[in-house]
């Protein structure tokens, strides 16, 4: 791409996914980049450059899936390591080494939420529509709200008490901060009923959510038109069956 | 730990699981290691030091589950997270930042074919056993060989051609070759009938395969009982039904 963005983000233009992990981290930090598929080009075209690099062979390594961030003529996937990284460029993981194994080990516990909680409305099969797999997606939903949330959600809770802080390292914003961010936000959308049952339960990461969004660049980005509102596509869908008072 | 070795394993006893990912890379590199829960004290006693930094709240930051890797006092935890820490240490990284990206991109990779590996025997929830998803894991399995395994191993096997070596870097072994040695065994152990019907058909990945089982130290390893078999827990499990020629 011969763009003069420093960095380009390529990924889904219809749906925040994973690739809002990577926005928020760009976002936050008020780096220099473009969101090529979201350009106002003919509709159509919108993801022919992403298309293209999935397919390109001649690009090492091969890549599997967006997001895909390029930055000085190269390409990375993998959303952590992505964020990893961008971590240490835009000041989003620490300043040591340990910092950054903390912030990409926590961010893969976030990965694994946002897994699980994709197979809660795609329990059989990513290849199969939400509706062949209804029935299933209410059992694997009943499962996760039971057995999985307070789970993880007392764990990023606990992460946030020893530094008596608002953020994850302590005094500075890291990116694992913005994809619990995310993630919390994510979760109110999906279910809500289940998410107010949970209301005061976890105040590390409510205080966390409302220290960023008092943050001007970021409340900036969450009430422009860049930033894609949850709906059905992604990891954090609403779907009234799965929304459940567990 | 007082362990005198420089690098501690917690993991469970009696599964590889995602543990065998971080055995590897240290068996391989001859690392001065100690897999602390299989070492030979009272069997019920093996995981307590593995569960109490599970529960340890003052240990920033906390740790969601195994495998956890101690070095220098410190511990990490998440697979991909622990390798990408060992991968500059034990020289199975490359040489440049760019090396030790393409190592982490690529593992998450080999990550996420785990995952949805575990998912077919797993569909609705890690909290339930096998045999109360049964009919479930045979749907999640059909469309995993059907939509998913080529895709996955095209990938891989894709990624090797443009280095025309055996390795993932090029000259030298780096841990994702050793991840996905794991996974190809882990595929062939799970689905017999569906990879008899691929042999062949990803030969950059049997010849890395191959490669590495005449190294001396992993053949050895590999042959020893320090080794765990596959067998029906964690990640790599075979279940007859499940054994589809697709």
């Amino acid at each position: 791409m011969s763009q003069k963005s420093e960095y380009c983000l390529y990924y889904w233009p219809n749906l925040p996914g994973r690739g809002e992990f990577i926005r928020l981290a760009l976002e936050y930090s008020g780096a220099d980049y473009v969101d090529i598929c979201r350009l106002p080009e003919k509709k159509a075209d919108q993801t022919v450059s992403m298309q293209n690099i999935l397919k390109d062979e001649a690009i090492f390594p091969v890549h599997f899936a967006p997001p895909i961030l390029e930055h000085k003529g190269k390409y990375i996937s993998q959303s952590a390591c992505i964020l990893h990284y961008l971590g240490s460029r835009l000041n989003l993981a620490g300043k040591s080494e340990e910092d950054q194994t903390v912030c990409l080990q926590f961010q893969l516990c976030i990965a694994d939420l946002a897994n699980e909680t994709h197979n809660t409305h795609h329990p059989i099969s990513t290849a199969l529509y939400y509706e062949d797999q209804r029935k299933e997606a209410v059992d694997a939903t009943t499962s996760f709200l039971t057995h999985r949330l307070d789970k993880w959600l007392s764990y990023f809770n606990k992460a946030y008490v020893l530094k008596r802080s608002h953020y994850l390292l302590g005094e500075t914003v890291s990116y694992p901060d913005l994809s619990l961010f995310q993630a919390w936000h994510g979760l109110l959308y999906a279910f809500p009923k289940a998410m107010k049952l949970r209301e005061g339960k976890f105040p590390q990461i409510e205080s966390l959510v409302s220290k960023l969004l008092k943050d001007e660049r970021l409340l900036q980005y969450w009430n422009s038109s860049r930033r894609i509102p949850f709906n059905t596509s992604g990891i954090f869908r609403y779907y009234k069956e799965l929304d459940r008072s567990i």
